[in-house]
């Protein structure tokens, strides 16, 4: 079952090339580099399709995303981005003067459909099918799925998205008590996920706007220069408020001193929000408790971006040079330079280093152009910004040894080609 | 890397539960035995959600795809839905008067935009930026993405649907001979595809019309009464015509004689199309050939609908009681039926060969439902339609054995316990 055949992953037949300049519309740093790197293409504003290395990395953060998710006890489906309008009358998120950023469609005989741009309405109703009693209770249900927004401006690539993949996540509890244990369990996946994307120690939890049915939400803010919101910072606490809701009020509250917060801008990459009854009231989402009583079934949503998390990553992991991707998200573990001379036991010992590689689960895209100078093999590398570039000339491979380059700190090294496996495996064991 | 933590799967977690009867505008029966068994539910007509089980085969399906379709050198993309009007208008597809199942939609500053239903135009634009040279071909990309198609009727349930997953694979070749080389690999790749699916034996290739470019096209059509299509099946052949092409100059021409055919009503699940310059042309998408001469790209689209083809399975494997997956899709191997008893020991050793099988990567669905009655879990079991079902009563576990049951054959065996992982073993490793 499921023993895909290895494939092999030659830069002389990856259909995308790096370029040097873009068209000058795109403003945003990640959607630049992601572009000239050859990891997404830009159908129209605010709308990206995800080329192969692209798709490698969305996968990876996905499958980390995934990972976090099922152990807190999700489970995942995958729903419609059409949506029937008369749900969303019952919640009042229908009227364009209230959600201002829906898409909007028609059927053959002119009935209204949406696009979805969350989906606590439909899951609501679906979950009418499957809960009636508090022991259905409690539930964790989860989607990857495309989420559709009539952004007005779009100009932050891949961070602000018209149409963009999203993790959304909705608990289903019989009481408050029980979504606060839940709610905490969520905090701490997230906490982990961001941590394995590489981006933990500059993403704090924050305190957001709880809108009319909670106190507060929460956001994960990771600092850039290139976010849209602003945050008061507590750098020993690993906590921050939002600009949005800061007053001396909220900071009594929340324990925080003015005194030892900084402002910082910050991207929002992942958001967690208690919406007790919000959505199960009007849509009559109901059970029976333990004490024969009709009651809401109380929910609660967390939502992550695997998109815009991977913007974030490349606009606080880059250089002069390109992407510097971390170990667990980049498309390749290995980016192998093969330096070509006119000895023909160079490029079997390069391939065979290749094959040693592959063999091992090592993932490799092996640049084996023929025609391509070595300065451009290392600028499309230091471009594409994959963590170990493993270069292979003659003069080295003669010697039985190898060069490797660390992308992150532009070290280079050089090793015996019988010790590479091992200097690879201790790289990405940590 | 990628090591995910085994998640536990028991049915009383599971969200969904089995339904007696369904809502009776649901006229497919596909659709009726997917929903009563909690694989998808309904949003509206044409529109479905695929819930944790249902996911779970889509799931096999696309990796099976995507094994194939790797294996003859397609690379994976994800393209946008939202469309761009203008490289539409240029192959003159925007018109509502040409192309009559378009969903459009509208950015805020109100200029249109449509919800793909294919991707030739899109991919055809992107890979100008990637395509120059005859150097730079073959190439073949592919995606597994949802498109919008906006049926007038929607009553196949699954299998004609408004929105659905589809794998999109398209081929861009210097020249005919290059097309017809990969044509006759896709072909291949289909055929080992539907076979893996388990609907090989009654699914066959089938002349259909080339449009204005092409002389033919090729169809994958499964026998089936839900079948919307009608073809002339020479079985011993195993090759088939569309009614709509079949004329005595066709059947000369591909050699079938009309006393050897026999009527049938099928189900298309792929179809494979040579395109030759019909969107590159228009949409400029040329390089340069050996000769120095500029030339369109000649191109080809190979389409699989991956909802479509489980719903065909559906259609075509069940009884009166249900589902009967084939062992390839089926959303878990063995479903495990704990049939309880007051001995504290039943519970403890069934727990015990859960873990064993779960541990040696059998796919276990473990009916641990305590207040289930032993018939109500029968026939659950029967509904969902996992290839084996593991029947553990307190008697045969003190006697060391254990009951399989056949979906398929309705076989019953009694074999001891220590035996149960071989026979499972070797039951899917057919």
């Amino acid at each position: 079952m499921g023993k895909a055949k290895r494939i092999k992953v030659k830069q002389s037949i990856l259909f995308t090339k790096t370029k040097k300049d873009i068209s000058s519309d795109e403003i945003s740093k990640n959607a630049q580099l992601l572009m000239r790197a050859g990891f997404i293409y830009k159908e129209m504003a605010g709308v990206y399709d995800l080329l192969s290395l692209g798709l490698r990395v969305m996968n990876k953060i996905n499958g980390i995303i995934r990972e976090e998710i099922n152990q807190i006890g999700g489970q995942e489906i995958f729903m419609s981005s059409l949506q029937d309008k008369t749900i969303w009358e019952k919640t009042n998120r229908w009227s364009d003067q209230i959600v201002d950023n829906w898409f909007k469609t028609k059927l053959k005989n002119k009935s209204e459909l949406g696009l979805g741009f969350t989906h606590e309405e439909p899951l609501a109703r679906l979950m009418k099918n499957y809960i009636s009693s508090y022991k259905d209770l409690p539930l964790y249900i989860y989607q990857i799925q495309t989420k559709f927004r009539n952004e007005k401006r779009a100009k932050s690539g891949i961070m602000r998205a018209r149409e963009f993949l999203m993790k959304d996540l909705y608990s289903f509890t019989s009481s408050r008590e029980e979504l606060d244990l839940f709610y905490e369990k969520a905090k701490q996946a997230y906490i982990n996920i961001f941590q394995k994307c590489g981006i933990g120690k500059i993403t704090y939890l924050t305190f957001a706007s709880g809108g009319t049915f909670s106190k507060y939400s929460h956001e994960f803010q990771t600092i850039s220069d290139a976010g849209e919101d602003i945050i008061y910072l507590d750098e020993n606490r690993k906590l921050a408020v939002n600009k949005e809701v800061m007053t001396d009020e909220v900071l009594d509250d929340i324990g925080l001193n003015r005194k030892n917060l900084v402002e910082k801008k910050s991207i929002e990459v992942g958001n967690i929000f208690k919406q007790q009854a919000r959505f199960s009231e009007p849509l009559e989402l109901n059970f029976i408790d333990k004490d024969g009583q009709k009651k809401p079934v109380i929910m609660g949503a967390y939502g992550i971006g695997p998109g815009r998390l991977m913007g974030t990553v490349v606009e606080v992991r880059n250089d002069d040079q390109g992407i510097i991707w971390p170990k667990e998200i980049t498309p390749y573990q290995i980016h192998l330079l093969e330096i070509f001379s006119k000895n023909k036991a160079v490029t079997a010992k390069a391939e065979e280093i290749y094959n040693t590689l592959q063999e091992n689960g090592i993932e490799v895209l092996y640049d084996d152009r023929r025609e391509i100078r070595a300065g451009e093999k290392f600028y499309d590398a230091d471009l594409i910004g994959i963590p170990i570039q493993l270069i292979l000339g003659e003069k080295n491979l003669n010697l039985g040894k190898c060069e490797i380059k660390y992308r992150d700190t532009r070290e280079i090294v050089v090793i015996g080609i019988k010790d590479l496996l091992k200097v690879v495996q201790e790289f990405y064991q940590d």
